[in-house]
């Protein structure tokens, strides 16, 4: 079998084509926001291009998304023939953390969930295990979130979904209470740099990992160097970051902006339309999951940085006097948290310091 | 080719093995509705079971709901190769259609739509032609209804989504005026049923149609009775029923219940949970493409009422009083509409007296 580099094109995702479906969405979107006039209600315009967008409805600001698991289902699939385990319980996780963390970064808290749940045929539902590991993993993370799950929708796709598999995605509801709100307007030259330990691989760059299963001997079995199966440590839930900064925002610490740290990597640091660069001097502990998919891949540290979390699934950016606090914060919320950086005046980029890696602007083209 | 009749289990659709997931997920929803304690807001649990989910957030309304398209792509990429149009422009109209035409039915307005559009690899996204009619489209629907397009979600979705498919869902957040909210309290004997003229199929029966269209001489360019091609007729947009209920509203009229008249057909005018006898003396006019359908199958009338909207993809059960000038608001709108019934008082079942069909009330199982 080939032990050549696996890139995103190889596995299946061509993100510049992506990218460009993008743009022009958003701009046919734009021009829809004329809909809000004489209602009572106006669009944030700066939230078009945020991970979540606003509308102010008679004062309540509203934030909306909607996101997908991707492909990490299939490799619960596999791994449940070695495990025992559905896995649909984490993955379930998985899909409302993709929602809600990108809510979370406009300042908003969760109010409720929708499920979006599309079979491959109506024998998936016929699965008691896995449905009832489903409901319950969905269950149990709207909890954690403190949403509503608000209703959903269960589709037999036979044709467009492939036969045995479920396209799992979820939408998310939330305000924005007063004072959150955080489009950008603070992100200042001077801001630590906050960023939150990931879980693990949470649900970007799965298509790599599952085509390193397929050439890796052991396949999913293989162990990693703490000893578990790569597979199962692929499963590790994505870390649902809503508890984390609602103690952050109760701890009086208005964060100047924040990143969910999902396709693109790092890269997503610069997010913020400004010119800044954001200096990371330190990077947080690599899980062993991703130490060794960058290892047996292989990945160069730009490509993985650039692609996957690398540890770090969520950044907060503080007013310098606040980075410590907030590391206090994450940490009475159960997550790990380091300062490993600051943002700079000067051109639009992302410089790893110890690493000797530097993502330019044109890296990371998500607005129209 | 078999000459006999396809119903939906055949067709890899089982309502009874959803609807018992449907239901053990209602219950753990449910669960969920603590979280808005202390907040300042409360859901409305009449709200559970209907098409729509509403929170109240501070005195604001707030409904949403999301919804895919179904398998309706199949039939456009197939006929795309007749026709020479993509038909993806009608079908962003179907998608928004099936989310908005169930946010109206608890009296909201729609305020937002997410896309979700999930295709099989990168790919899709580079055929220029079929990508600008769909974000056309969209942006058309998005106009139509007076919804802004907020954001949306366009993953590749490689192993899940077949290859060259794509899932298209749409998510809907909307927000319900003073004195609109509609969740079935009104509802009361005698009440009429105003029944909304469908296009044609709209996105419900569409995996049995395609059935058909696999053994039928001609395929998709099979001529129905007015002379178009099937697979054309086919694909006639979902009708979008957000400004019909809008002229409802400004003509002063106050629905008591409304039903989006999808999967299950006309048994969904049985939605509400009370006992009630919905009548109906009068059927409009089938749609030419829908009336082949229930011919070629063949379905008999139980079948194909129970299962199509033939012809009436909405119904408002108004005042008696106010069924003359809901016609009217609707014909404003430019959609016909008919008064074909009664609401009664006995046993919820639906009789269509016409046609001799009687639907009981365990023929309809969408609450836990």
């Amino acid at each position: 079998m080939s032990r050549g580099p696996i890139d995103y094109s190889s596995a299946g995702v061509d993100y510049k084509r992506i990218d460009a479906l993008k743009v022009r969405a958003q701009q046919a979107a734009r021009s829809t926001a004329r809909h809000l006039v004489g209602r009572g209600m106006r669009e944030l315009e700066r939230s078009r291009g945020e991970s979540a967008y606003v509308v102010d409805v008679g004062g309540t600001l509203l934030a909306s998304v909607t996101e997908c698991l991707g492909t990490k289902a299939l490799v619960a699939d596999a791994v449940r023939a070695i495990s025992g385990r559905t896995h649909y319980d984490t993955l379930a996780q998985d899909t409302i953390a993709m929602a809600v963390n990108d809510l979370i970064t406009v300042g908003a808290a969760p109010v409720s969930v929708h499920a979006y749940w599309a079979a491959g045929s109506s024998d998936w539902f016929s699965d008691a295990e896995r449905m009832e590991d489903l409901v319950r993993g969905w269950q149990a993370a709207c909890d954690r979130c403190k949403a509503v799950w608000g209703g959903g929708e269960t589709p037999a796709l036979s044709g467009v979904v492939e036969p045995g598999r479920i396209d799992l995605a979820a939408s998310c509801v939330g305000t924005v209470p007063s004072g959150r709100l955080m489009l950008g307007e603070r992100l200042a030259a001077g801001d630590a740099i906050v960023l939150l330990a990931a879980s693990g691989i949470h649900a970007n760059g799965v298509s790599l990992a599952r085509k390193l299963a397929e050439r890796l001997e052991g396949g999913y079995a293989a162990r990693i160097a703490d000893g578990r199966p790569f597979g199962e440590a692929l499963l590790d839930p994505t870390v649902l970051y809503a508890p984390v900064m609602e103690s952050v925002w109760s701890a009086g610490i208005a964060p100047h902006y924040c990143v969910n740290i999902t396709g693109h990597g790092w890269r997503k640091l610069m997010r913020h339309p400004g010119s800044f660069t954001y200096r990371l001097t330190a990077v947080p502990p690599r899980p062993p999951v991703l130490e060794f998919l960058q290892r047996e891949l292989p990945l160069d540290p730009a490509e993985a940085y650039g692609s996957l979390n690398m540890g770090a699934g969520f950044a907060m950016l503080v007013a310098p006097g606040d980075a410590q606090a907030a590391v206090r914060a994450a940490l009475g919320a159960g997550v790990q948290a380091w300062v490993c950086g600051a943002v700079e005046p000067g051109a639009r980029r992302v410089v790893i310091e110890p690493l000797g890696i530097t993502y330019e602007s044109d890296d990371l083209k998500l607005r129209a």
